[in-house]
């Protein structure tokens, strides 16, 4: 694996680097960690990789670990920069014959993702987006229960992501997280929409199999002066009739990071929340509810091919997200030895999801604007 | 007191009784609990009524009641029918010189609404409205707390209120409480909205001291063949500039009565969930979440007040219940006294909420069949 | 009713009268509610009761009553005062034909607690002890689920009270509740175990229907210059073979009054919380934990009938402790029409509860004492 | 870092290695995995270990390592084999001068406890047990809310450890799990208490600082026919003069892994549960509860320097697993840098720890033997 970004003071990019390490699959042998050449060096001081290896550039680096002999360059490009620096690596990446694995959202406007989907179709390249809040054990299963009937036909979904940690304006200090989230230029026409929103876009539709088919959006920057928008309030309508809402917000005083996500159907419903996501609520119109756990009783092989460690020890935030790395891992190995890889391993965010994601972005935007009760996505 | 409906086999009847008997400060005198004589008879049986003071009639009741000598005659009515029966005697009642206890949604249509205020402003006599929710003492303190500006200027509400008992079509069974709420001839033009949206709308108006001013609603039937709706999701937008989200719903599978509402200021927000009342989780921007709870250590004077018992012991729904019973019970003994009552006893809902009520119903039902997106309230 | 103690600054007398009031089936006649004459008058005037129904002393009322005539006399005496004060007007009232409430525990010692149980045994009249918390409903489940054979043979109890309120020594303010509580001449014995580690050890028998065999405690008062323990540790055997645990504290800083028990069976186990009381946590060895709730889905007829109000409504304390007034009033109806009562009413802690209480705190005393590692109870 | 057991189908050793890969400090290099050298070659295979350093024994590993150059042997070892297979490979690669990771409890016997502490001593080598459960964040709080004295003098302490996973008796079918930990021969003279009371004990011991001084143990094999404790109560008495209980259980049927711990002082208490090892939950005499979260505010350097990622994203059981496998590289980094480490790094349980394990351990299991009270630890 060569990385993107993620140098000195990222956060993401340690992230990617814990989740693609803890399965002992993948292994870190270059990156380009900073635009900056020498913190870039630095970096790759920290991680004991060889001076040769740390580039000053995902251009440098794309183009010379292209030229070294196959088993010993890089099978992959992990990018872990802002959104805006999303597009240009991936395609380069893609174009030299790697395979990508990017953060989300997939890039900075719809030309860029079509563009992105094109070029992996194109290629035959892997592509997995780090939507890595579906990489849960619970919201596999929840998911499984879906497609296997067990709620009936879905009726509501509310999915909700509070954040409190923008409720003032902490990009005029010089706190990068919030530096470049709120800024046009490098988020894109999105804040809270395109760095939470979408996070929450893609969970509802993962977990119900639904597509939203319109919506009504109702989008705010609460705090003076700042850009784009940190709250936003959503209706939604599914592809099924399933109805349902959708909010994100980084103004809710006090919330740390409350992904969650209510699904009700004809005969039960469920609530799973990601600061605890070892627990799926399953609610029952005619039985008493049940507290599903990770790694307890009988699940769902999607949810057990997915979970590490024995019952009531909690698995947590970087083994949902090293499912994704590991999958793409196995997926890469299967490649390699020329066979199908599993079913249960293809199950990671792609390109597609990126798109979705973008449209999303875009469609909420328009409709936030608009006048008209109904926007289709 | 003298009740109005509530005879065997009703539910919201028995509620009122104890709500109204738990502090010793309210007798049960007579009644017209049934618009069948023998059911009303046999029911007030059940209550030790002497024959003589239970009638066939709302009318008969408020009719022979007023000819009986003060101090002998009942002080209040109480009302307790179905919706479209709230109207009838609640006029009766007034324009007879009786003060008003009604369960709400205050009545069937606007015309009687505005009626019922005017009527009410014109006697001078007092009027509740059985909006329980609010008779919390952790919603005393919440509201509060907001009032005293502990969480700054309001930026978001979202007050939620699922149930799950209508996911199928009760009302063909001969579930009483099924079906009146699901008949627009006993129920009004709105099914969901009307029986817990409203209370939804009114635990928001009434704990941020904030007002509605436009919405965007969804409201549908989702269970084949139902006439009114029975789920509603609604986007919000507040006099101050505050945005919020209101939903309500009778076929969220498995939810018991989940109404619940979290509010964020620019210092701070705060979560209360009814099934859990005594528990108030506040958030803050600058410090550890706390969790408020009833009766433990320094609260407002106002969830003091509502409070009867000490820290620990959970106090429930007919506690919340009898803390509006009782405030009229205290205002009207301050108005037998000649003397003004408490501002802490005066805390209960009237006819203006009802109102307030009725308008919040006839704006979502417009909304909802609307193609623009906000309709002012 | 009749009520002894219980007059302003009580506690524990108000919460008895909204006990007896909530169901409307008693009604307080008089009461001698202060060993003090004139606080005692100036409470029956709060009280609404006729003055020459309030009375100097327990003696007095217990005299004045047995000479009115039947039907005009109070039916029962309610007992609320400190420990100390129960023997005497418990005793009083059963020699002179009237059925006793009292509250917990029993009495002041083992003398008198075997004395009472004859008297009552001797005079066949009823004698409930308010150990409240055996009222709620998810208790009366929790004993049914086990008497059904649901959990299989019990193996492991583990039941706790802790409080923090004591952790200073409040007894040197003058708060009332403190200084009996503390004070050996008024408590007796014990402290924490009597007032609190007696509730613990009736809930864990009451809801297992087993019965402590022997115990081995460690009793502590912690706070400095405290003359009864506040705090006490207890290995508890059964006499099926099971084992547990029982701790009572009221220095378990930060606490309110979080009594709580756990029951492992065979094949299963369940949690179940004073502070929560309306959720009963079931535990299956070979299936998903199960959510069972006050008045929600099928439910053993025992928890059904201590139940008021639809799911999701919750219920209190006061509730709780109303059941035991409710079922008293309804053995007394039955006694009344010459009937038997319906064995589901006859559900409540009785003289021989007190007495089990009594010898509860003296083994526990004895054992803490000892060197022996266990003592017969 | 080289292990010793671990192969194909055990559990713990999986857990180690993500445990070390985490953070990109550990590389395994070597590895006797297996009894059975087969199977040994097999596990070498799926770790993508060169054949070479792949070994058939710990022996042959210790032996064959210790030959290589300096800089290419591995550094330590990482012992995961069952109780009885500690002290050998322990004892060994500490005479041939590799540090050394051990999974608890630390060995067999009291004589083989000694005996590693003294080997330990004398070459001044690392050596770290994992206790894992005291490397979460929360725990570390805890801890050092403790030692600043936010709590006051600590009065009681409540550990618990429950599971259900032995309520049948699983070691009679190929579980090799319960095989060896039900089998004196390999597990030594405990069952449960071994195997997690150990770890409630090692919780006690370091959140609080204190020492249990003397115990009072009720252990029983409730299965019939098991031949080791699968339960036990203890009361515990602390070398300040506080008051505890501990009890751990294989037969709490339905209970997961529920590690927890409460401990409360003059001022104020916590509790924190393994199963949500990200919040703390704080009570105080003088203010209302409150939460304390991974990451979320103002935390102590002991709890920051062992979390990962921003709040609100769960951190669990690997994560605390790996801060013990961190700590343990970064004090060896900083040995071979001639430097002392950091003191937050030298916070991992030691030999020492191990051997307060043992003599908790053959305490217990006399003072359950014994009629006396207490017996000193």
């Amino acid at each position: 694996m060569g990385m993107v970004g993620g140098g000195r003071g990222a956060f993401i990019g340690a992230v990617h680097r814990m989740a693609a390490a803890l399965d002992s699959q993948i292994e870190l042998v270059c990156g380009a960690f900073s635009s900056d050449p020498d913190r870039s060096r630095l970096s790759g001081q920290d991680l004991f990789l060889p001076s040769e290896r740390v580039y000053g550039s995902y251009r440098e680096m794309i183009t010379r670990e292209a030229a070294l002999p196959e088993g010993e360059r890089m099978d992959f490009v992990s990018i872990v920069t802002p959104n805006h620096v999303h597009y240009g690596p991936a395609k380069m990446a893609l174009e030299h014959g790697f395979h990508v694995v990017c953060d989300k959202p997939l890039c900075f406007s719809m030309e860029e993702a079509r563009d992105l989907v094109h070029t992996v179709e194109e290629t035959g390249l892997l592509f997995a987006l780090t939507h890595n809040y579906t990489g849960y054990p619970m919201v596999k299963q929840a998911r499984a229960m879906i497609r296997a009937g067990e709620l009936g036909t879905i009726r509501k979904v509310v999915v909700e992501y509070p954040q409190g940690w923008l409720s003032t304006k902490l990009e005029d200090s010089d706190q990068k997280q919030a530096g470049w989230r709120t800024d046009p230029a490098r988020s894109g026409i999105a804040g809270a929409m395109g760095d939470i929103g979408t996070h929450a876009e893609n969970l509802a539709e993962y977990i119900t199999g639904l597509r939203i088919s319109e919506l009504c959006a109702d989008l705010t920057a609460f705090v003076p002066g700042r850009r784009l928008d940190d709250d936003g309030n959503i209706l939604l309508r599914f592809d099924n009739g399933a109805k349902g809402i959708l909010h994100a917000s980084q103004i809710s005083a006090g919330e740390e990071n409350d992904l969650n996500i209510r699904v009700y159907g004809e005969k039960g419903g469920f609530h799973w929340r990601q600061m605890e996501p070892n627990t799926l609520v399953v609610k029952w119109l005619d039985r008493p509810v049940e507290i599903r756990r990770t790694g307890v009783g009988e699940l769902y092989p999607e949810s057990q091919a997915h979970t590490r460690i024995p019952a009531g020890h909690p698995e947590g935030y970087l083994e949902a997200f090293a499912n994704i790395y590991r999958n793409v891992a196995y997926c890469l190995q299967a490649r390699l030895r020329g066979e199908e890889p599993d079913p249960l391993y293809l199950d990671f965010p792609t390109v597609h999801d990126g798109l979705r994601g973008m449209q999303f972005i875009e469609t909420v935007v328009r409709s936030s604007e608009s006048d008209e009760k109904w926007t289709k996505m």
